[in-house]
């Protein structure tokens, strides 16, 4: 395939294409002929990949590329592979402050009450922790029930990721699903959150629509 | 107080509080004389905000703005405010493929299947169905099972967020927390999730630890 090709099978604009090839997102192709490279199936699926994690996820240029590189260390094992990618993931922005000790003993202490295994370095404890502490400016200091019901629906959804795993048997398909579900599981749980938000507030906060009749 | 004051009362860097002055960010202060400008508490508490807004939630400054000004708008019905600002901060940014016909068709069934009261123009439609489009890249499509879970989660913290609101009772408190919850119960969902996630695959895929023993 010519890269030309790649870019329609991914339905992804051909100048993207060489965008993420410019920046080392996509492996090389195999040369043909001194000016010709030939691309395949494995183009088009990393293009789309790239793609998902850029456009949807959100991730830097450089946050993907080290995704990448968790995904294709093919020797590593696969806890490993996952938590470099969540590291890659999460990793604070440049001016990111670190967050109050308060705040980390109390997400902390939360997740080892609810009977979780983790390590300190989690990069999740981190961003939980300045969440806390971004709620504490508008003086919001969350109830330890807020809390339980954010701890809840969090185990609800990791579950259901592992659970997703199981349905896959290639290491590098299980890798991928990994990665690609860590990235696109928080804009899922982000827009339906959003329908949420519309449909618990119906009742507390009823709006007049257009005709005067209460909805 | 003096804007230095003002960058110590809110422990922000003054060259921050600068910038989010020269950017629309903050209100004016009260000229006192030709050249000197009064700011007071609202200040202090008005930067705290948007450096929570750009820093732990990931906002752009024109949707800072947005938002703000959703917040301000001291007429509006609370509900209203709310949907402002819930369009602020998803809005899609420029280079956003809208959504398939069908990720979209299918996230509207299941919230409708779940009885929730949503509105077609709410932001968390498109977001929840392109982040199902990310997934689809990789060949994933999920079950129904996992999306219920996802659906459970979002629905557990969004009623948590409006319970939340019961313990306000002014309506600047209340309009506060709205916007303010909205954008941080994402990275704070985020966070314990990659903890959850931790917890969950320790037994699915043990890792050696330094000692050689199996953690």
């Amino acid at each position: 395939m010519r890269i030309s090709e790649i870019a329609q099978e991914a339905t992804t604009p051909l100048t993207a294409v060489k965008y993420y090839q410019r920046e080392g997102l996509l492996p090389p192709g195999e040369k043909t002929a001194p000016n010709q490279t030939s691309y395949d199936d494995r183009h088009v699926r990393r293009v789309r990949l790239v793609r998902a994690l850029l456009e949807v996820g959100g991730l830097s240029v450089a946050a993907t590329k080290d995704v990448l590189a968790a995904l294709d260390a093919d020797d590593a094992p696969l806890a490993e592979a996952f938590a470099a990618a969540q590291h890659a993931m999460s990793s604070p922005r440049a001016h990111d402050a670190a967050p109050s000790p308060a705040a980390r003993e109390r997400v902390a202490a939360l997740t080892s009450a609810a009977g979780w295994a983790t390590t300190d370095e989690n990069p999740g404890l981190d961003a939980a922790a300045r969440a806390l502490d971004g709620l504490a400016t508008i003086d919001f200091e969350p109830t330890d029930d807020y809390l339980q019901a954010y701890l809840t629906a969090a185990a609800t959804a990791a579950r259901a990721d592992v659970e997703a795993l199981g349905g896959r048997h290639d290491r590098d398909d299980v890798a991928e699903l990994m990665v690609v579900g860590t990235v696109l599981g928080d804009p899922l749980f982000a827009g339906l959150r959003r329908l949420a938000h519309e449909d618990v507030t119906h009742d507390l906060f009823p709006v007049a629509d257009q005709d005067g009749r209460r909805s």
